[in-house]
């Protein structure tokens, strides 16, 4: 059975709270909620975390292969632009993923148009709220049954 | 009746033949028929144009709300790295638009790393092949219809 | 007579539509119709043409010495940031041309700051709405007497 | 009754005498006192001024709404492209103002390139001699009347 | 009761210890105590909290509004420069904050000069070493006041 | 007894007139008079003085040892970003000096990013508004005290 | 037998007439003349276009397989700075090109040192004038042969 | 007896797993196993740890001195560009280090050429495997020496 | 009989008290009275001006020509690196002119390797203490005899 | 009778064995000889130098006057990016010359994409292989005859 | 029998003289002695040359292949940031090298940040004095043995 | 007996020949004959010496102390812009020197704008032609009795 693992990066638990005219009002367990419906109805399991801390981040990419998991969707939020372990972590166990972001960073300050991740990335998904997660479950199913 | 416009930029019509190891073996017109195909299961219109000339593309964009499109999903291909015209012109009719391109664009030449499209954007979807349309059309039919 | 020539770049058909708030209420049309007027009232012939198309402003311009033109009036919109080809077919026919802006694009996104007419026009007007072509006509025909 | 300020900046008492193939024959007599006449006949005040000094263009700025000016014409010449203080002066008394040069500053030094007014100007006329303070007078009233 | 927290970033309790030509010769406990001190006279509640690790400050931060904090005094210490999250953090819960610096960040190396928070927060204070803090505390106390 | 000197930059003699969202509504006589009276408790001597001639400034400060100055509080507004003559002023007396700012420069225009006296100040002070003087003339007794 | 494709870009058609002093004074018609001529003494067949549209360019370059082009000679003249559209097309059709340009880039305006082509051409011939399409030729045919 | 601290920063527990081809594949246990070894013939006292996260670097390089260590090796791994705290904490302790990187990171990406440390170590040796450490080793011993 | 204009820009009125270590102990009517003692030496006449204000500088420049000034000696001291007005004067008045620096600006801070001077000037000597200035005096005599 | 030089700069001894994959297989030697030919063929002499050391180069060019040679043709290899004794030996004689490289230096390390000879060029030719060198003999000649 | 070349380049012949307080007291000749003593003691053959000059440099590289030498150990001295021709040289052989540097050039110069040899060594060593060249020597023979 | 070396940089042996508009009509002989005899004068001796050769300059560098050298007058040409060796053959022997430059670089090509000497340098003289040795060996010797 396909195993994909979700990461939320810091702040992410904030959501429905934290900035709403910029990233919408659902808060981050319903986003799991629907995510793991989406995930069940295509008889795949899904395992969801989020995290304030890198080195958490880090060892739940180091740990996924051990448990089974054949790809990572990721939202690395704030380490996106300032993350080199997440990216080296990325290298490490070579799973195929997905960059998500709720808000469309190109839209926003000049720092968040850089990513760590991008050019390692399957692929990118941005701006289009908790949607893009369920984006990036059929697009990365696709992928690993392609491969 | 919800009207969608498929926007594809130059060099697009030789897919399948061109770079098949970056840009995949469907045809243009596959990926374009089967676009239709699901855009006829979600009950909504979509017209499909590729055209290699920047005027063309932005005709296609000023007559848009006049043919009651309500939504473009646009692969700007070379023009997304040189085309102001065409950001105008979708600053100019103000429909919601999605940016999908099949590659990586973050994987490749420096200057493919600016989009004079993305900020402007409702979203932005890369690197996952011609699914990204479908995941385009997805999320651009929620974004109308939560407008 | 004194034949005068005046060029619309791209998605300036849109005018009275596109961004009001930004480029003001006046139709392309109107504004021809006031410069017209104005040209007729001076004793000069003018002619207006806008294109969405980069090939069709260089055609213009390279058959203007054949068509009498004394100068130029350009507004050379999207155009103004990225086409070499203009500048080219400019410096080819070597008549005196005004640059004129309908928006204060120093107050805009900083691409909209570099032009690559500005340096070899005769001189620019930029942020003072439709009169800006107005002022143009004035300053364009001083600038051919005085040669 | 309308008024307007005129404001000259430094090295223009040179003017005629300085770089003639620059800036042209006039003096800045002569080409104030032509403004004078075309106000005279709009029907408007207008005092010009000229200063080597920041200090005295920022302080006539300042006076200006106590002296019941509605607009300013200034051509900050050197001070352009250094003064951080006129452009503070124009923000703090918000009166709209058009920015003129006599030469064509895009054609000259890179470090001309750069004003620190033009962003937050109503317009900027550059390259069209003495006849760049005419025209701003002309659109400075229709901004004034639009207003 | 007014109710304000205090954060010390990375390194910070080393103080007296660290480089005391640099950061002075207070340890951070003395610190504390004055700053404690201070608050009580003034009467609010002062809460002092030192981290090494970037998501223990922005856990502290995503709190704060539940623990009733009125506002934030940071010195973000070596995340000034390097820590979106941080800056997540603190627009999530968009409480006023005061950056500190003991040392003047502008006298030292370049990648100091830029920092993460500092056009978010309500004002910056660098170089005045411990009473640096005091001030901070009574200009914060001043912003609440005023909201 | 100890002398203090504040010096305030160009413009700001329009406080509470100019751009008071910014800026704040109190006039600069207030800011002065206040001062006036903290000083007047701490025992300390202080004098006031603003001009928008940047020599004025340098003329002020390169008198200050002479009138028996101990220190000085500077808002040198625009001069911050344009003059060294006033880094070289104060580098040339060697008095203990504090930068003030009104408004959070860090939030504004890119070249308000910039200082040139930040770096050799003992300490910099900004977007605290009126309150940041007081703030400044606490530290500077301090700074000199502690010498 | 061999079949060559030699295209020009915008304003080549004004050979002979634009800036002679910078481009020389044979016509475009004298310049593909001779051209044919050595292509008939070589044995080969050669067609020149010129375009002052980057779609006409690109569709000639996207046809050329079929048309049993086996390499191209391209003086992509103003589009050399501006055109992904052509680089992806050669990138597409994977030909052998090789890159002319009549005067020396090197030697103009900073923005005519980049081209989009030179880096995936087979070479690249500057500066020598018509003769460069000659020499360009005869380098094609060997580069031909040799593959 | 002297004492030596030896830091592996993050994803460096998946050598020998992690990109082999770049990494080399020793596991880090047999790494450090080898440096014990070498470290315990020359008769020194030798501590390794590896974290994933920042903070427990942090830690360790602040409890050093307390611990007796006389000198430190680091492979600060992705920390080498991003962190300025473990640059803070080895300026803060102010002993003897050599920064060593298994990989040549001047081959790799461009993000990977800066290193927040390589100024205020001793040494940096890079390129050179799991033999790096070992030189290291005996470099530091010899530094710890001279002092 | 040649007549010399020296000049002397803000805070060389300081020289012997301000940062002797920099600038050297002669005070700047010393350095003036050996100076017109080299002059009346040379036959020559020569007239020293120093002034913290930038029009005062201008306005000297301005007036030289009306003088009889033959040749000017600068030593723009901070206005070398931010007066564009001084550079226009120069260039209006168009007198040779000799731009000395009695330290090695190439030795100080970055914003002083750059001259809005010496591009337009005869020649710059720097890094030569007040010999500088009869250095430059014998070069410009040089000069202008030659012409 | 035309006399060229051809300037063979350092490594290019080595051709044939140095990176064959980007270089070629042909010796340096074989190039030599069969230029020779050709241009015995057209009835020119030609002398061929290769060295390593750029003074050598200097010196030929230095020398070139005075042996009677008409034109250079000049592969500067390493010496194109760092050398400016080349340029001003080259400006210094005023000779014809054309830089040839084998390699498409376009294709290569960023820093070989600056050339301090191309603007003084008459042409340049690379990415051609040996046959750039005969190409280049033959543009030398036709300028040589023009002149 | 393993044999390495060991390339000084200029001033190294200085070494002991200058700056000893940045390149230690030790001559070259003291260190070439113990560098071969170490060899000796290793069973390899060393051969140590020193140069200011580049072509000798490049002349000894080449020449290496030809008399067997194994690796080289460079220190490139100078040349490090300025010599394109070493850098082709190398990659000419093919041979593995170690880059040295006595001093910790990372805490110098901004120039002296980038090396034109790094990313083609096969590692570096910075910072270590004359102990470098010998570390160099035992990762040499390892690398050596393990190809 | 104070003893000085006057080294001149590449090509500078062209001198008279050389570009005479930008260099002037005097042959480096001229320039030696005349320095020499006022170096007589002065009662010092003066050893001048040329090179195009990098190395050979940095010898003579390396050789002055142990001829009894005091100071050292160079026109480093060329080298002035990317001789890393020349600067540390300077910083090791510790000399004073003077830069001279006959031509105004300040006026020439960007890459002229950076000197690798200058902030090591006593101090340099440049744009006043051959006289601008005269006036550093005037200088050079206050500089040497100074010290």
């Amino acid at each position: 059975m396909t195993r994909l693992l979700v990461l939320h990066g810091p702040n992410l638990n904030m959501l429905g709270v934290r900035e709403p005219g910029l990233y919408g009002s659902s808060s981050l367990e319903a986003i799991n909620t629907r995510l793991e419906a989406v995930a069940h109805a295509a008889g795949v399991t899904l395992e969801c975390r989020q995290s304030n801390a890198e080195h958490d981040l880090v060892d739940a990419i180091q740990q996924a292969p051990a448990h089974g998991v054949d790809g990572i969707i990721i939202n690395p939020a704030a380490f996106t632009h300032t993350s080199v372990a997440l990216r080296d972590a990325l290298l490490a166990v070579g799973l195929p993923f997905i960059e998500v972001h709720l808000s469309n960073i190109h839209a926003r300050e000049a720092f968040r148009q850089h990513s760590y991740l991008s050019d390692i990335a399957t692929g990118v998904i941005a701006g289009l709220g908790p949607m893009g997660y369920e984006l990036a479950l059929t697009a990365l199913l696709e992928t690993i049954e392609r491969n």
